[in-house]
């Protein structure tokens, strides 16, 4: 690399031009605490034409900067290399167009690039996020559409006995008409919580551009949390009692399902004009969410006419859960048959380790001869896998 | 330190006890990356019953490890101490009870606490969350009582030819009655965005608070995004196209009072069940938000019954702008007496460097006999000084 650049893409100081003052007052300050050195400005991620990828990081003091990423296989990561001003720089190989997430190791420490304001968190861990332009990403790209509003809503769970929290979003144009909507409950992954399909997966903007697209109807989408002991994202939890949020952890899976039936449904059908039948109402989750997506829908004939299962199916190693899953279906399948049912979708990545689980939901749903879509992808257990299943899962419902 | 602890108040381990044979694998996978070092559980921050907080981070390979906290004066960090497993340690002395932001410099690189999933953003930058329960910080805790809705709204300001976002809280209760509520705007300051009085302020849970306790009514609470060329939060900006994130900065700042007239308020009053007068209008910001507040509030006699100035006043610095800010009142401060107003709050902290302004700003209410209310704290241009007169001019309103 030749040497540090001074512009940056997102240029913040531009933006304080009229703060020159209290800029300058609090620079002063900063530069005199030995903990805040005085940082070039740099600019980093920085996509080439070609869509290579150069990081920066700056610090003479580092004698160690690693880069990882998701689009690396497992068990590879890249080194920064230090010149004599103490940038440490590496580009990547081209990359595919993608919503990517990446961390430095800083002498032994993970830590967020401090030049990328835009970061995601996956429980308890941050990373900073890449989105690549181009075809194979537009539909999870932030683009100049309308956009719908997410709403963080807090609700009483009577059977958690829970004060809880969930993002909902209404599609642009929700508050500008009287139209009721049909209503997409969302569940996330195990370690996750209610705010990750908004973050890694982009559900709202995906939803955004499918509706602007005319691909998807505008529909309501619930982001429930399904640790069923939590009241919210551990961002924000209670900081005075913590009588709430134990973490037991464990069955406790199989009791959000119960809720969403019991607390989340009527909530959301009491307070937002939604189209309160089965042929309005669908259900999906990735991975943990997937395992509670199958719980609610077997185990509630007529209540939803699509199901959404993305990565995960009858895994052998959940034990007893399994074994009641395995039975509701048995008991089950032929009631939805009868009670009519539009899309059943289950998807997985080839590489996925829960992929064996999934050929056994298949084989089951294949026994009752019950119609369902079947997606493979390439890759495993990956967020870019789950918004591919949400980008084509949403165009099919409620028409 | 004795050693590293494995109990995490935050523990994340045993939500995942479902997950067990995934979470192996994955682990298998992260332990096959030279970048991922495989970190023991560590507590931090971790504050004893004497308020006194402990600082952890682990890395065999750092030479070199500093705290930097907004608790400290300016020009003062506390380094840590690494002990023979490369566990490093630092504790503090007794903190006052306060919500603060930290960071870590690790070998020269700004770094978030990677034990801590509680963060904060301020601009383009990132540091780690605080919270010391007690007397002095508890209008300021996420308290286990009602919440309000956050909602992030997107709207067309035709003023600034702009799709912007803005957060609309409605109080608890919203939903579930049909009342008409009264509105606070609510305006952040240089470098922030929409984002800011939720979190460094913790505005909506701020407002939890007092009006779970009867402190405050319940109200709508709306936070624009004063950079009138932005579309969003950095966060949210476009992907694909940055047309409308041109950070031009300067003058700009007198372009978004307009726009709160022209079209915030007029989208609030259209969508939310708002009651429509001056006497239920209030607007407050802080620095570049006062000024804008300043700004909106003299400009348009009989608009607000209730301003609030939060740490800028006529600042000589700021030229034309001053000039035209002193012409109006001069022009408007009679003509808002006459149409009435309730209140005016003026803060700032004694150490503020806006501090001569902001007498200036008294000196010209006491010319023309204006009633107002002046609040001088200890400190700066804080958060902490913020939380205060948020907490304090809340109170005042719509009574």
């Amino acid at each position: 690399m030749k040497s540090i650049k001074i512009k940056s893409t997102i240029n913040f100081q531009k933006l304080f031009s009229m703060w020159i003052l209290a800029f300058v007052l609090v620079l002063s300050i900063q530069a005199q605490r030995p903990a805040a050195p005085r940082v070039p400005r740099i600019v980093s991620p920085e996509i080439s034409a070609d869509n290579k990828v150069t990081f920066r990081l700056f610090s003479k003091e580092a004698t160690s900067v690693i880069l990882t990423g998701d689009w690396m296989a497992a068990g590879v990561s890249q080194p920064l290399v230090k010149n004599d001003t103490g940038l440490w720089t590496t580009t990547t190989a081209p990359l595919k167009p993608e919503f990517y997430n990446y961390y430095f190791t800083v002498n032994g420490v993970r830590a967020i690039d401090p030049s990328n304001p835009k970061i995601l968190r996956d429980g308890s861990r941050y990373s900073s996020a890449l989105f690549i332009p181009g075809t194979e990403s537009d539909e999870y790209a932030i683009k100049d559409v309308p956009h719908g509003t997410v709403a963080k809503v807090w609700y009483n769970s009577t059977s958690l006995k829970l004060y809880r929290r969930m993002y909902v979003y209404t599609p642009a144009g929700y508050e500008d008409t009287s139209n009721k909507y049909p209503v997409l409950y969302l569940l996330h992954g195990g370690g996750g919580d209610e705010d990750q399909w908004t973050t890694l997966a982009r559900a709202t903007y995906i939803m955004d551009n499918l509706i602007a697209g005319g691909k998807a109807k505008p529909m309501i989408v619930v982001m429930t949390n399904g640790n069923a002991n939590q009241t919210s994202a551990v961002t924000d939890w209670p900081d005075v009692t913590d009588k709430n949020i134990s973490g037991s952890g464990g069955g406790m899976t199989e009791e959000f399902p119960n809720s969403i039936v019991k607390d989340v449904i009527p909530y959301v059908e009491k307070h937002y004009r939604v189209l309160a039948n089965k042929e309005n109402r669908a259900i999906a989750g990735l991975s943990m969410g997937a395992l509670q997506t199958q719980i609610t829908s077997v185990n509630n004939p007529g209540m939803f006419d699509y199901t959404g299962v993305f990565s995960i199916g009858i895994q052998t190693e959940f034990g007893d859960l399994t074994t009641r899953l395995t039975k509701a279906y048995d008991e089950n399948l032929d009631k939805i048959k009868k009670s009519g049912y539009k899309v059943f979708f289950v998807g997985v990545g080839k590489d996925d380790f829960v992929y064996e689980g999934v050929q056994l939901l298949r084989k089951k749903l294949d026994e009752h001869s019950f119609k369902y879509i079947y997606r493979e992808t390439s890759g495993g257990h990956t967020w870019a896998n789950w918004r591919i299943y949400l980008s084509e899962f949403a165009p099919m419902l409620f028409k």
